[in-house]
């Protein structure tokens, strides 16, 4: 008999629908966290949510949940789908949403087919998985694995000023359950890659099996105020300058290094930001990852080292703000183990990866058996509006979510 | 006899209340050209003028006049004495400032006195000198000069996106005035030196001969956006890191020149600006400075063969936009011999020396013969609150002013 398949046409087409709002006025994609963006998506999921006859429940946070249970399963601990549906500045249309629409178009897809899972099947969109406008990233799944307090998180001040938590209020998504009310038996994640491993090897489905260590600090130097004109080289204290040599330290010690470590700095500010002012103040961001606990370590000492250095030598004072701090994530072996099997009874080429990025996944690893499933991106583009991953690819994965989830909501 | 000599108090205590007008709810002095605290400036200014008893006069680029004529002298050039009373971001009370109120208090002393001039004496405060807000600097003497035209600076587009005519209008210094109606037998500006020169060699009167040539520049980086966790160093498009090497590429090459050059960046911004996401655009300015015309074009051409080689290197494209340029200056060998004689009649130590800064006697110098007088700097900070000049110095500078004006009024 013929595996039971999602609907293409209905998940491409909500896609592209969430994928069209959220527009600002030069119609790049912008749905930070809590904003008004924010709001309208979140609109549109719980619509489609409601409308496949799901209960809708959203906790303290924000995390919105779409639960399918019956008199029978109710008391069993559900099968976890999910992702988030906020966005990077000028972001793609997929990352993250994929996830979330897979999952609720997995839940009606057995639904229709008359499909009696033994346990509830829940879908899941976690607030502030980008931690563009709110540090840290993946905020939502993390408070519901009781890795950060619901109230700290609530007072989480955002990079334009306003606070996290009355924003949840103002657009309408203050839940009022208790973040960990929902105990999974297993969570699974369907996701672009974001990298171009699978699309260079010609592999349609990766079945992740670990995750690589996230760390990310705000550095703050302080130089001192002076006449661009005539000030002499040799008397200046440039913040500027010196938040340039960290930039270039960075690069050039990970593009060295022979090995998966990345590191970037993002966000970057001058003060007084005058033409003809030498710098007093720079503040910048630096993102740094690795798949190995101890190596991520080492980039860490050797950039505070580093830093130690500057001060001294151009005579600046440097500040360093830890915003997140991740170890590396081992996901669960039986179901990366379902995943590969799921992949090859549909004849597809199916790889075992390591993610580069970070996801809610890694933070429900902690309370539940969780994996992650990669479909290619082209180019291995993300957070730009040029993240792409062909169709058929997207169809393959979320028919390895429905193959999946039937197992794991059976046992 | 012993000589004239100016109102010390009234000089200084002047100085201190323009100093205390524009300061922001930080406290900083924040008077940038054209701005509600520029305003503010501009009334005390001019109230001390009309005090003094000399007509205001207010030209269409907003630079304002204070002249001192009688019915014998009103038909001669005038002796013409000024600086500017806008400043930095965070700015300190003398720059500038100190030269306007002085010229304004030699000429109350000369009144005072019943001096009796053969020509007008005026007294300048031009408009938008620091150039923070609108691009270039200087501007006001450069309009007055002739060297751009006053539509097109009343046009300018500011850093705040404002237009500097409409600013002007708003706040009541659009004058009726055609710039350039006063076309000065000399021009005499007194200047804190903005460096440590002086101070080092214990010297308190500087005669400026001439003014090292000024380029300024905003280049654009443009690269590609893309995940900061997934992306590998080596595909990386990063265009935060190019703009960081042009910051080290230029310090390290004015620092080891051996010359006088100086480079400075003092804006930087980075898009999209989110701690995840490789930089896909840098924009930042350079301000480069040198005495000698030849040796400015030689570090031009270095950056821009240097971003030629950046752009093929790091795959960005590059875009340079030239916001000023301005020639070194050789000022009029006889006002600097005046001020040189006037230093050792007070028995002062006197230097001839370059100045790092640009000033408006740099464009006046294009229709008149002029010079600067400089005073101590100590430490040489300044654009810094922590600007200063020691009182005596002060007043010894502004005696030495009245001394030079009093001969070529004379004249």
């Amino acid at each position: 008999m013929t595996p039971l398949s999602i609907n293409a046409e209905r998940l491409l087409g909500r896609l592209r629908d969430l994928g069209q709002i959220g527009r600002d006025d030069d119609g790049r994609l912008v749905r930070l966290a809590a904003s008004d963006a924010d709001r309208a998506g979140r609109d549109a999921l719980v619509a489609w949510i409601r409308a496949a006859g799901l209960e809708v429940v959203v906790d303290r946070i924000g995390n919105i949940f779409g639960i399918w249970s019956n008199d029978a399963n109710a008391e069993q601990a559900p099968a976890l789908l999910g992702s988030h549906i906020d966005t990077v500045i000028d972001a793609g249309i997929y990352d993250g949403c994929y996830g979330v629409l897979s999952g609720l178009e997995v839940i009606e897809t057995l639904k229709a087919a008359g499909y009696a899972p033994t346990r509830p099947i829940a879908v899941a969109a976690f607030t502030n998985e980008e931690g563009v406008r709110y540090a840290p990233d993946m905020m939502g799944s993390l408070v519901h694995a009781g890795g950060l307090s619901v109230d700290e998180a609530l007072a989480t001040i955002g990079t334009d000023g306003t606070v996290l938590g009355a924003e949840l209020e103002r657009i309408g998504y203050a839940g009022t359950e208790e973040p960990g009310f929902l105990r999974p038996y297993a969570y699974v994640e369907l996701h672009i890659e974001q990298a171009s491993v699978l699309e260079r090897e010609g592999v349609s489905v990766g079945a992740v099996e670990n995750l690589q260590g996230i760390s990310w600090q705000r550095i703050t130097i302080e130089g001192e105020a002076n006449h661009a004109g005539t000030t002499p080289m040799a008397m200046r204290r440039d913040a500027g300058h010196a938040a340039a040599c960290v930039v270039t330290f960075l690069r050039d010690r990970a593009l060295n290094a022979n090995s998966p470590t990345v590191a970037t700095v993002g966000c970057m500010s001058f003060e007084p930001n005058a033409i003809n002012v030498i710098p007093s103040r720079a503040i910048f961001t630096v993102d740094l990852r690795d798949p190995d606990g101890e190596r991520l370590r080492t980039e860490e000492a050797a950039l505070a080292d580093y830093l130690k250095e500057l001060a001294a030598s151009e005579e600046v004072t440097i500040a360093v703000d830890r915003l997140a701090r991740f170890e590396p994530v081992t996901f669960d072996r039986n179901i990366v183990a379902l995943i590969e099997g799921a992949a090859r009874e549909r004849g597809l080429a199916v790889k075992r990866m390591t993610s580069g990025a970070g996801h809610d996944a890694q933070m429900i690893a902690r309370i539940a058996p969780a994996a992650m499933i990669f479909v290619p991106s082209i180019g291995g583009i993300s957070h730009n509006p040029r993240e792409h991953t062909p169709d058929a690819d997207l169809v393959a994965g979320a028919n390895i979510l429905l193959d999946v989830v039937a197992r794991l909501a059976a046992r």
